[in-house]
């Protein structure tokens, strides 16, 4: 293999629950090369071996000729793969936290060839609901670094509200003052996957229809759900208001592709409420939201926001290898600096 | 077949979505005989046959043989077989409504030997978020009619609130006065179903076990979850509130079955709070709950309703087959009256 034209500085990895994406970084963090596998934590490679082979074999195939290419270089992995079910079960570090210390707080392991494998911690947050995420702390790293390099860091002292819609939408509380980052509080809504349970396993997914509607009836739709939770019918919550989904349709109001447009709308639509009404009650109004997350998704939410009088929403891309980047370099991982 | 030592007076259906109930009644009412059969409109029998011949099939092995043996009885059927995928199609009534204009506003149909069937008919509530019902009006019926006969009904005046919780809760408010009760509003919570959903198809699941554990711990469990609702982590809402079942599974909180017990009562607790919020709302304190459901359900929500402050809960047996009763003596079906 001749000498690489941009020589590898970071193998970092995105290891969650059903994917595995391997991100090959240059000297100033870009992407070099992106591989992305189906071998999350719970589908990983069958090798018939012991329990590590299929973390051993996926890893392989994710940077195995990376590493033999560019021998030495640091390898960081966040997600799933440091949870019970992962590859080593890393301890979650405790909300409220600066931001800061998580690239501080790296564990490692070794594969079978002696390679030292960074793993990043997961959050938790000991309230009366507790609260987790494994991969997201990465992506909100990424999100500050992106605003640091964007000139916006002026607005120091402002809260940020960070959002990563999902099939668990996390939505994270920064608050800063001066250079430092807080991260204060987080919250988790299951709507992704409560979206995909009631399509696929309720009456609600009878009358649905996943594609052939018209694109402006859809969008409609989808507004006339999203609106649901402000109104005085939506004081009902969501429990209740998902059964409109159906009466709509068997009034002849919403067709088929527009019933399930108008649910995605009416379980976004109380997420963000509900969002709103917690930061109302902290006193909270964040001065900037940051969305992480895939683009029409991202776009869903940002319609949503912005119904119910979030201002300036902004989507970043690119935030989880700048995350890892940003973690790597936080742990002295990287020779420059 | 010798002459029946209780001669039949209405032979009464409950034909649902899953289930089919048949009861013969004898002169005042009473139950002489039940089946239960596995035939709800949406599994009737293969026969073959055209759209009907499954009803017809159905309807032969409720009740072929009462008719035969006493031919002439009147025929009176709730539930899902007026729907649009039911034995014929009958326009829903709209809410308010007086409770007595239901038994004046039977369907008929015809089967294939010429029987006479009366079908009741749904409910509609026609508001932004549309509500419909089709068999629970006659188990509310059912319900003031055992009111009626307890010597409770003095309380005339005074507003009821009708619980039926299942799949679907319906929660019926019904204003009363003098001899006058006006159904006058109702909610749909897809509690039952959402719960199933949850348990079976999300994440929520995987930590889950059904049976096993400590009957005592699973009380404690459910209560938990009972209250979440109306505290201030409550206000994140169910989308966001049901993560911290598996969360509270993570951090040893809960065993498998505590988990699942804890997102029953988590769910019936999101439910009643937005119940009481939404009374509240409107100025109705209800002076009386009335609940109908399988003993088991109604006993759970019954303790929820409790921890909410409703204070005076009675659980209704017999709704159903007291409410066909009340709606065929209505509808002029019964000679004596």
């Amino acid at each position: 293999m001749p000498p690489a034209l941009h020589p590898t500085h970071l193998i970092a990895l995105d290891w969650g629950t059903s994917s595995l994406r391997a991100y090959r970084l240059g000297a100033h963090g870009q992407t070099l090369e992106l591989r992305a596998l189906p071998c999350g934590v719970m589908q990983l490679p069958q090798t018939g071996g012991d329990g590590e082979s299929g973390f051993e074999a996926a890893f392989e195939q994710a940077c195995g000729d990376w590493l033999r290419a560019a021998p030495g270089t640091p390898v960081i992995a966040a997600g799933m793969v440091g949870s019970r079910q992962g590859w080593r079960e890393v301890p979650y570090l405790e909300v409220p936290i600066a931001v800061d210390r998580i690239g501080g707080s790296l564990s490692t392991l070794r594969n079978r060839h002696g390679q030292l494998i960074h793993l990043v911690p997961g959050l938790i947050e000991n309230s009366m609901l507790p609260n987790v995420m494994r991969g997201e702390e990465t992506q909100v790293v990424g999100v500050l670094n992106a605003l640091a390099g964007s000139g916006k860091s002026d607005a120091s002292g402002q809260d940020i509200l960070v959002g990563l819609p999902g099939t668990h939408s996390k939505w994270v509380q920064i608050r800063r003052s001066g250079a430092q980052s807080q991260l204060a509080h987080f919250d988790t809504f299951m709507t992704g996957e409560v979206f995909a349970a009631l399509s696929g396993h309720t009456i609600l997914g009878r009358g649905m229809q996943a594609d052939g509607g018209d694109a402006e009836a859809g969008q409609r739709a989808f507004e006339r759900g999203a609106l649901v939770a402000q109104t005085a019918a939506g004081q009902a919550g969501v429990l209740s208001t998902i059964f409109s989904t159906r009466t709509l349709g068997l009034t002849g109001v919403l067709d088929g592709p527009g019933q399930r447009e108008y649910l995605s709308g009416l379980l976004i639509g109380h997420e963000i409420a509900a969002l709103q009404a917690m930061l109302r009650s902290q006193g909270r109004q964040p001065s900037q939201v940051m969305l992480v997350g895939e683009a029409g998704l991202c776009a869903r939410y940002t319609q949503v926001l912005h119904a119910y009088g979030f201002g300036a929403v902004e989507v970043v891309a690119e935030a989880t290898e700048r995350g890892l980047w940003q973690l790597a370099l936080t742990a002295g991982l990287l020779k420059h600096a």
